[in-house]
């Protein structure tokens, strides 16, 4: 099945645009796992899937996590991948970018070996960078357009000679790919709620994938706004403020809490 | 002892500011690997080291091509990392970027779990994203400014209401970044000779990555030319025209052969 009517599925099943990030940090999970478990880190990521797998429309780990604990942090990726519930896409933020013959390389690490549905990856060097990718018909590409982070400002918003924002460009790109390949999206941070409308006619067609709800503090509110509502196309990925928002015995059922209202919040404007 | 130092000292030590590129691919070595050899990968490698390493300044693994191996790959990476002789510095290929926290792992993952002694970064999410690698003091970074692959026309040679390129803008960030950390330089591409001029200015104190030399179609010649001879700071990379020159049972004398060629080559304009 391919990304799209597998997500679509997915958000019918638990009826949610929800994603939860799967940032796992040794530093952030409850003291009582690192004291009692032998494979605390595992253990906590399993409860809070199972906590909600009933509430989201995708996982999307950051491979950054599990890279920083070396070669147990790719056996927990895998084992992580094995226990997500094959009806949820995963989506594996890995912001990959480089030259043809080496962006194969990525693609097959990701969708081959790892086997995901989905990626994130960085438009900087252009479509070189991303059609190997994109090459993968039953896979999606979410490219990076304009970042949820502060210095998003310093290359992403910086001023074209036509008088655009260098994103819109980056939009402008997602849409000539979409329309060849048709698996090509978009990442729109949610802090940055006034500018989702310079780009919403390059992105009509796309997935938006909107990290920085929580605690990066963006708000659902600001971009389903009411000319976006009902617009199916945003999924809302929240990491932190669910997965850490407990760091006591109950951090499960709290991430269930958490989840639900995030669902919630969404379905509101959708 | 800091990449700067370790670096200067390889460069005297070998006369030479060549850098070898690792990219393993199965599809490229010799048959007689395959044929023979219980770990082809590793024997293949493990004797290009042998044969370019009094002739480089630097090795440049690009991890996409382990990653491709899966496990496996992270195996064969750290068994090379290991055989490196300790005077040459290691730069890993990573072209890394995302927000701040997430910065952070990705420079754990190079800098305290693969001990690497610089990684190349990408700009486009800002200083957020490069400065937790800024931070390891010892280590360095190469941020893309102007990539040797085709589409870098796309949106790095947009130009901005300023009238410059956006690599230009890239460039002045990694100045102000380098001013700052001293720890910070460029990679510039050599398929485009041209615009080497237009950044000089703000690289001047930075270390500058010229990939895209050999089978890219890039010239030596066309990056240091009268203007430019003698400047020390310029880092030339071949991978494969040196370690895929030949596929024969001389692929490692090919390999001194031609790691001598370029190392002279660059030399004659220093």
């Amino acid at each position: 099945m391919n990304f799209k009517d597998k997500l679509q599925k997915a958000q019918k099943t638990n009826n949610s645009s929800l994603i939860v990030g799967l940032d796992i940090d040794a530093d952030k999970i409850p003291l009582h796992l690192k004291k009692n478990d032998n494979e605390p880190l595992f253990t906590f990521l399993e409860q809070i899937i199972n906590a909600t797998k009933e509430h989201v429309c995708a996982y999307k780990p950051n491979i950054a996590f599990f890279e920083a604990l070396g070669f147990y942090g790719l056996e927990l990726l895998e084992e992580i991948l094995a226990i997500i519930p094959e009806h949820i896409p995963v989506i594996l933020d890995v912001k990959r970018g480089d030259i043809g013959n080496t962006a194969k390389k990525y693609a097959i690490a990701a969708f081959d070996e790892l086997k995901v549905d989905a990626v994130t990856l960085a438009p900087y060097m252009g479509s070189d960078s991303i059609i190997p990718f994109l090459e993968y018909k039953d896979k999606y590409s979410f490219v990076l357009v304009l970042t949820s982070n502060k210095s998003s400002q310093e290359l992403e918003m910086l001023k074209t000679e036509k008088g655009t924002y260098l994103f819109q460009e980056t939009a402008s790109l997602v849409n000539k790919w979409n329309s060849e390949y048709h698996n090509c999206g978009a990442v729109m941070g949610a802090t940055n709620p006034d500018h989702f409308g310079l780009v919403e006619n390059d992105l009509n067609d796309s997935l938006i994938l909107v990290p920085g709800i929580g605690t990066q503090g963006g708000k659902v509110s600001d971009i389903l706004t009411k000319e976006r509502k009902n617009k199916k196309n945003y999924l809302f990925n929240v990491s932190r403020d669910i997965i850490y928002a407990s760091n006591g015995e109950d951090f499960a059922t709290i991430a269930t809490e958490k989840a639900i209202f995030y669902k919630n919040e969404i379905n509101q404007y959708l």
